[in-house]
């Protein structure tokens, strides 16, 4: 009797009994990532924030005038716009007395197309 | 001595001291349902979870095959499945035994793109 080498890549798809490949998961770091960037407009006042800040003609906010529209203290906006800075969705810029705030391009749209690959 | 009616419109920017127009924040309602969308995603399991079900190749995965890549017990797989449905970014479909949830095609590029108006 001959026996012929059978050979199972487990690379290949059709080595695996499920459709769901697990590389096709994000890995630990880039989730972490992703959920910080979502997580920081995952609250109304900062999507309120945010979208002052990206409408802004001038391409920046001064936290002076950010309070009035939201209706929040300025310590509580400064609060707010900590997250956002430190999730990359806007830099920030201190000019004397105040903070300004740009958005950061891009780091919303990157975000939402880590899904659509 | 004659006096001249002024009119001051108050729509107009000109009758603004501060360039940031606060018409072009959004509104509450928006704000809240955009914050949801942004909330389900800013875990990072749920992020991972997100992923595996864009990235499936038959356009749907059952609850039985998110267990293993997350490395989660099913119940708490399903409860952050409740959260990613209730955002409209997945839709869930009961057959037999098992939960099968598919993508909601646009939600999450429709919510970031809230912001480049």
């Amino acid at each position: 009797m001959t026996t012929l080498p059978v050979t199972i890549d487990a690379t290949s798809p059709q080595a695996s009994c499920c459709p769901p490949a697990a590389d096709a998961m994000v890995d630990d770091a880039t989730a972490q990532d992703l959920a910080k960037v979502f997580k920081a407009l995952g609250d109304p006042n900062r999507v309120k924030l945010f979208s002052l800040i990206t409408a802004s003609a001038s391409g920046e906010m001064c936290v002076c005038d950010l309070t009035g529209p939201v209706g929040l203290s300025q310590p509580t906006v400064s609060h707010h716009m900590k997250l956002l800075v430190e999730a990359g969705l806007v830099t920030r810029e201190q000019r004397g007395k105040w903070a300004y705030y740009q958005p950061a391009i891009g780091t919303l749209a990157n975000a939402a197309q880590a899904f659509t690959a």
